[in-house]
């Protein structure tokens, strides 16, 4: 069981001990700890699994999303580190013919029999002792990742990076696309406000509304604006990264997430988080979004908490590019947001060496 | 009258009891006070002046930025908002035949003309109780409309957003151009500085140096550096922005001008505030502006006052594009930052929510 | 002597002073103090080296640095700040016929011939009381351009500006590249982990790790970060940037290098320090570099501190851009940090006035 293996006595210990202090000598304690975390996190295999689906939105191509990701390099990125890679390669999804729309929503049980075969895979993956990589496909896929990692690791959190909130419920969505209620589904507090859509009767929500902060949203609905409000969710827009900087929102996210305990991490990452210079092929760009370093460092910060369990990476759609450079760039900004995930840094690592190498009387003669 | 409206009763009684405050209390305080003013500022109507001018200048074109900017979907945005929009059309400008040089300034009176009808449009906008809108044209066109809203709104203060300080006389200015010389005309302390600049008799200057604030200067002439110095005004150049940040800008500017008491803001916009690679197609671009984050929140923050009274957005000019997607662009941030200055959140908004609608035996059966 | 001219008299009393103070009181006056020095700076003449060289690497192109960064207006440039200019034309390189490996490291005597020729050449511009512009070619020519300076300023303190540290030995090296390995012949702890290799027998270590500190780190070699955390070597990756911010970056930076005692600082600047889409005509880019105003920036603070004695822009490869506006940004990019390091300023200058131009009799007869 993850949940477990996160939790040695060790750790249970210096838990006790953090939580009688305070600010930012608890911080830097739970800083030295987290190092040991990472190094042992550096141990973890990694498993991929696609998911080519689409039918969480109207616009065609996402589905090719896990074939860019793959293509840009993904594999030997994460070879690179000092982790095994289980590339466990697509799931096959299936479009049911018979699935008419539900409200304004379309494809609501293809949706809901996509997502219910992803959570299998997820929870598999975890079960197996897998950090889980999953290459979307629309957003909606994330009610399957979510539930199926919570299978295995009830007590997860979960961030969300999305320039928007997917929180809209049936009654709410101006769209009805399902890429855009994911969140709807997997909380608790909505429970009441969702209909019985066709194609989720195998699942209950599961998360309460604490145990979830929002990263990067700049294009909010009403009904969303009004939820997020209601409900007292954690979030922080792009003008809430302006005013406070990326390193104080990471830190209020994981001391919100994680000040109380330690607990598995649900990192949900759209790409169109990032800014559309950065990551233009994807289906609801929005501009102003994250920097590429913005995205970096908070991927970094996640890898350095020693807790990430499941990523989702989604909303690659190659077929939105203007041009192949545009394709290439989003899926290279894939690349290194899950490389940055699973502890690729910026200030190298000295794994590898034990001492500066002197050289010998071997090395001399080298010099003819 | 403009100036009447914003002082409610209530309003003078808050300020009084804020005056006798300090620092964070009163900022919040005062916060909490503008998150009324702003819903009130929800209900009033805009109206848009076009000003097709390019005389201000040497380069062709900038007197296209009107249709640019509404091309760009300026009017269905604003009218996205909770408020109603008046678009007046463009005001219709006249070459003057007999204009010969002033010392090397080009144009004078066809400049002081234009400016003088510019003046009463604003006026008369302000005066029925709009919020105004120019569109350029170039920066040359600021002085009718600071002068036109000063009639209706005397105490008003001015934001003054540009690479450029445009703060030279017919003395200093290297090149001439009036588009670089608008503040001098505002300036009561430089008065005994200014010519008899023909066209211009119409004019007096009313501006106190203490009620103007400059953001995003980069490009400052060295009589410009020694007037701003010279007169003890606050300026923020870009390094300055890279110093404080864009949110400590901010809280400066507003401070410094409304810190005292609150008035009308008159927001002088020129798009190459923002850096070229965001905004090309404008007359005198220069490296290292703007981002596009910083300009949404610049006018985010001066939305929140609930003071803003009147905006010029100047210097699109469509001829210098060196693609249709470059001058597109520029039109489309113009657009982004004017739809801001007026209400547009990155948060979202949730006026039209009072609960989080619930499914009904109703909805149900739409699940068939 | 370039190191007597940077301690007058009264430099030094006003030295023993601060000393005596700390943290931001001392600040406060050694930016007063830096203030005099940078109008005495001004005065200072440049010398321009041009060094078309590529040895240090295997990409063809970089020799032809530094006609792309004159083309791109260096010297009009420089001569429009209040310097006098010396361009003292390109050196002329041989490449050894007889220059086998040695280990992998290729062109070992044809680098070492090419950085004793330069390292005469900075020593003479120095000597000669220039503050010395190093055009390269690629980064091994630092070798020769700091050990040039040092023979006139051995006190000196060296700020490298980099994606990559540049401090492997022939035996971490990956590539073998000595463009990656030329802080490692100028340090003085290194001296026995360097082998003897041939073309560097002219030269010994002779700086302190102590007084070196990089900005821009995010590409670094496993071997080089064993080196930089042994040494205990102070270094700012990207990350850093990102979570102190710039600013704060510099502030640290000149604390550690000029706190105790004021010296000449040499500035080596490999502009894949920019970011890619800024600066992508070079050989070894890197995703994530720095803002362009985080470059002006830092090198503003450079120039601030009156100290600046030579500085090295080196791997600008025309060769490598994708178009001919690729090779130009770059090459613009150049020559605005190099004009920057040397005391251009955004905020202006106010040199040329002493007092605001009135208009007189005679102006008001220009108004016919």
């Amino acid at each position: 069981m993850k949940a477990q293996r996160m939790r040695s006595p060790r750790r249970d210990l210096t838990e006790t001990l953090l939580m009688a202090l305070r600010g930012s000598l608890a911080r830097f304690l739970r800083a030295q700890i987290t190092t040991v975390a990472q190094q042992q996190q550096r141990a973890h295999s990694v498993a991929i699994v696609g998911a080519p689906f689409s039918k969480g939105q109207k616009r065609r191509g996402v589905e090719h999303g896990p074939k860019a990701i793959r293509d840009a390099g993904l594999v030997g990125r994460l070879s690179s580190l000092d982790c095994p890679v289980h590339d466990f390669g697509d799931l096959n999804f299936q479009h049911l013919d018979k699935d008419e729309h539900f409200m304004q929503v379309p494809f609501p049980r293809t949706v809901g029999r996509a997502n219910q075969l992803l959570s299998s895979a997820v929870s598999r993956a975890v079960g197996a002792g897998h950090t889980c990589v999953m290459l979307g496909g629309d957003h909606s896929l994330a009610i399957g990742s979510v539930e199926g990692h919570a299978q295995q690791c009830p007590n997860l959190c979960l961030i969300w990076v999305d320039a928007h909130a997917d929180i809209n419920t049936p009654l709410t969505s101006p769209s009805g696309n399902l890429h855009g209620q994911s969140v709807a589904f997997l909380l608790k507090e909505l429970r009441d406000k969702m209909p019985n859509i066709p194609g989720f009767s195998w699942m209950k929500p599961f998360l309460s509304s604490a145990d979830l902060v929002y990263i990067g949203l700049r294009d909010v609905d009403p009904g969303e604006h009004y939820i997020l409000k209601n409900l007292g969710i954690q979030y922080f827009t792009m003008r809430d990264i302006d005013r406070l900087g990326i390193p104080r929102v990471m830190e209020v996210t994981l001391d919100h997430l994680l000040g109380r305990k330690q607990r598995p991490i649900h990192l949900s990452f759209d790409i169109d988080a990032f800014d559309p210079s950065l990551a233009p092929a994807t289906g609801t760009p929005v501009n102003g979004g994250l920097t590429y370093r913005e995205g970096i460092y908070l991927t970094e910060e996640i890898h350095n908490t020693g807790l990430l369990s499941v990523m989702d990476l989604v909303e690659v759609n190659p077929a939105l590019g203007t041009s192949r450079e545009a394709v290439e760039a989003t899926a290279a900004v894939a690349v290194d947001v899950i490389a940055s995930s699973l502890g690729q840094t910026r200030e190298g690592a000295h794994v590898a060496f034990q001492e500066i190498p002197s050289p010998t009387a071997d090395t001399e003669q080298l010099c003819l």
